[in-house]
């Protein structure tokens, strides 16, 4: 497995220089300098999760995940394979991104763009929870996999550690706001906070939440209770 | 031409109808309901204004646009006609619809996720600002016509009447934010306020933020200074 570690995002080198400045200025930092972790936002593009076994169905047999591009948070990654997705009406969507390692369930993320696209009146939940969701058909180089459910756009969230829900004063499952600026900024109402001792302060949003308010690497965000 | 009157929006007859139930209650209308006119918030899909001498390139010496649906704002409609559009990079979007009446400038309005899928880097622009913009080529089944100008991401805006500009307090050219509810609910800012004594009180946002936040046809929305 090759993969290259990523250079490190915008907003973590901007934290970094921050409190090197102010600390040689002497000066106190600002709200968002004084932050034990700089806030990283990233937009997930469609993308789905899968399960060994139907990594092996769609791969073919003992087929593992290779390494596309290390994402932010710890271990997880944009996998090189790709799927073919065959919605209820017969509509597609083509090369959509497995992310890796594998998981304990097979669920696709899709933005409502997409489902519009699909004609799938897609459901609001939070990743993990697929029960009485609708599926798909997914189609990879060695077979085709039915999915009977989970086929879902996923709540926009915050992942953070311990220390982070501290600053913030907020606990998993606990809603925040995100603010994002620029020329067409806005708020995000109703961001779900999810924690772990592992968890970079990360936020996820989708294509349409990224595109609405053209969110760009040097675009300010901010999380406010 | 022959068009049907459109049922009216939702949010008229509810506010019409809060209106007489709190009359008859003989109670004071909550702040909503107290407003000159209804909120109607719309979601533009990507279309383009042409004008008369392109209609007839595109359509054929002497056509005039015939009328599709009968928008909220008067006179306005959106055309049976639709054309495709191809883009700096040779790549396509079909069935862009055509809003009319024509105008003295030819504009198409896109989605970021438009331009992504083009390969295109859309400006944000008040519309009718379309100067130094890029263009593209549209095909209509009587021929091609070449847009040195004029493809925007439309800056999301609201129309109102001089009465509801006073009642906002805010006059033409000034900022709003629009608050939409729901389980991903959101604000916008720097809404622009445009004024003309014939708008009707009506918000447009594009399908990038009318999907970041799901919006449906009963979804709570609040205009805010």
């Amino acid at each position: 497995m090759v993969a290259i570690s990523p250079t490190p995002h915008r907003a973590v080198v901007e934290h970094l220089v921050r409190q090197a400045v102010y600390q040689r200025l002497r000066k106190p930092l600002p709200k968002s300098g004084a932050a034990p972790n700089p806030l990283v936002v990233n937009v997930s593009a469609r993308h789905c999760h899968l399960t060994p076994e139907a990594v092996e169905i769609l791969f073919g047999k003992g087929h593992q995940l290779t390494v596309h591009k290390w994402l932010y948070q710890e271990g997880q990654f944009a996998a090189q394979e790709t799927l073919t997705l065959i919605g209820p009406r017969s509509r597609v969507i083509s090369n959509l991104r497995i992310l890796g390692p594998c998981r304990t369930l097979n669920q696709v993320e899709l933005a409502y763009t997409d489902g519009i696209a699909l004609g799938f009146d897609l459901p609001l939940r939070i990743s993990g929870n697929i029960k009485g969701t609708l599926g798909c058909m997914l189609m990879g180089p060695a077979g085709f996999f039915e999915m009977s459910e989970g086929v879902i756009r996923a709540l926009r969230h915050v992942h953070m550690s311990p220390d982070d829900a501290d600053y913030y004063g907020v606990k998993a499952g606990d809603e925040m706001r995100l603010k994002i600026g620029g020329p067409c900024g806005l708020s995000l109402d109703k961001m779900l906070v999810r924690t772990d001792k592992n968890f970079k302060l990360e936020v996820h949003i989708d294509t349409d939440e990224g595109n609405a308010c053209n969110l760009q690497p040097d675009t300010l965000c901010e999380v406010l209770k």
